[in-house]
């Protein structure tokens, strides 16, 4: 049996095909979010790297901001719930997760059986997403995905005080001309993301095994800011992007094999 | 007896001379503040509009972020005070001031002699600003000095939904692709900026007559909307700038006269 899992973010898609519950068929991801053509058409490409059609798929579930959006879907689940149950699949030992996204961030604690036991989320400020990420490569003049080998080369990470992006962005600017090195202020705007993102974390409380996904968990500069600022290790989910995607499909299998057992 | 009042803020310095605690003699404004030549060209500035020079000035108060910078200075005072003491001097009857100035905004609550009962203040933030509405004319293409212009002009004001500068940012541009009017949506970065502002207000209880002070109050737009939120009349101080460079030189006067009492 297949299902499919689709997660419409404000800024991307994401969908997953997981194979009777258990093994990961296939994924995909766009770059655009709910009211454009990403979820259509990484509806198309998770099915044709499956090499299937929509026929075999038995059941789909939607999450994400854009959720409601799409009518092929049998039923929708939150965000938060999808997260907690792809991370669960993935990491079972994970009890705190923290997803950044491009526009907002959020902390889930969740007990052993991978319940949600307590979350916050920031999509108000920009700060702490990856939304302040793109304003800093803008103005730093690096791409997003170099960020990470620049923080691996900082010996002296300035430091980023303002917590909003707005000032935050002029103090990196008066960085650069007094000569700091780029790779010193990417790893102060990492500390300066994951100082706000933890807040969230400490606010649920962190516990056992943390676990990191969205799209930001790909910038290694930002796992290591996270990794510091917490005192711990930090797992990074595999796909990080496409783990809400992933407990949509899982979802969406405990349904229909529901309805086969009735 | 002259003495002066000199405000240096993050952005723009400000200076008052006054003559026996009743008269003001001259006013100075420079867009540049603390760490800058901002200071010293409003003392040079005042004195020189006032056809005085330093020797003639009994004492000096300095308030704002930068007031201890200046070796000049007698002793210094809180812009909250300061501000409170202006502002009381030049209409007695204000219970609520409003002050939004260059990177931050304030809200303080008088009782009837003068004095601050409760004031909350929010500097960690552009949104409620006047850094919010730069970024806003940068987008826009117009000049800080016609948004009061633009905004009496507004027949539909857009819906600015996001608080946050940096998103409210890309609603604008959406907004301006969407084929807005540039005076509707000037309206509607007005009602965000006062939305925004005012919540530092209510949190201290907004009471008896309101009066509008810092740069923005210079902007009609953004009185407007106050008003409008706030559903009062707002009074702009005159000089709405200078009103924390007076309240020093008021506080400068008291200590002189107090001295010479002696
Ligand atoms: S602190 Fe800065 S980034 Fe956060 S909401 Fe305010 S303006 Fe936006």
């Amino acid at each position: 049996m297949y299902t499919m899992g689709i997660d419409i973010g404000s800024a991307s898609s994401k969908a997953v095909i997981l194979k009777d519950g258990k093994e990961i068929v296939s994924t995909a991801v766009a770059q655009v979010g709910t009211g454009s053509t990403g979820p259509r058409r990484v509806m198309a490409e998770v099915l044709e790297k499956a090499n299937l059609t929509e026929k075999d798929i038995d059941k789909t579930v939607t999450t994400g901001y854009g959720r409601f959006s799409i009518d092929k879907a049998d039923k929708q689940f939150s965000e938060i719930s999808c997260h907690a149950k792809g991370i669960h699949f993935l990491v079972p030992t994970a009890r705190t997760i923290i997803d950044i996204g491009g526009q907002d961030a959020k902390a889930i604690k969740l007990d052993k059986t991978g319940r949600v036991k307590q979350f916050f989320m920031n999509d108000k400020c920009a700060a702490g997403t990856g939304r302040f990420l793109d304003v800093m490569a803008r103005i730093l003049e690096v791409d997003l995905s170099e960020m990470g080998e620049y923080d691996s080369m900082a010996d002296e990470p300035s430091v980023v005080s303002s917590t909003c992006t707005v000032f935050a962005e002029s103090e990196v600017i008066s960085q650069l001309s007094r000569g700091l090195k780029k790779q010193n202020i990417i790893a102060g705007v990492h500390n300066s993301t994951a100082s706000k993102a933890c807040s969230l974390a400490y606010r649920a409380g962190v516990e056992g095994d943390v676990v990191m996904c969205g799209g930001v968990a790909q910038n290694k500069g930002v796992v290591r800011a996270i990794s510091d600022e917490l005192g711990t290790d930090v797992i990074v989910a595999p796909n990080p992007q496409t783990t809400g995607a992933l407990g949509a499909a899982i979802y969406a299998y405990e349904a229909a094999a529901e309805k086969k057992a009735i």
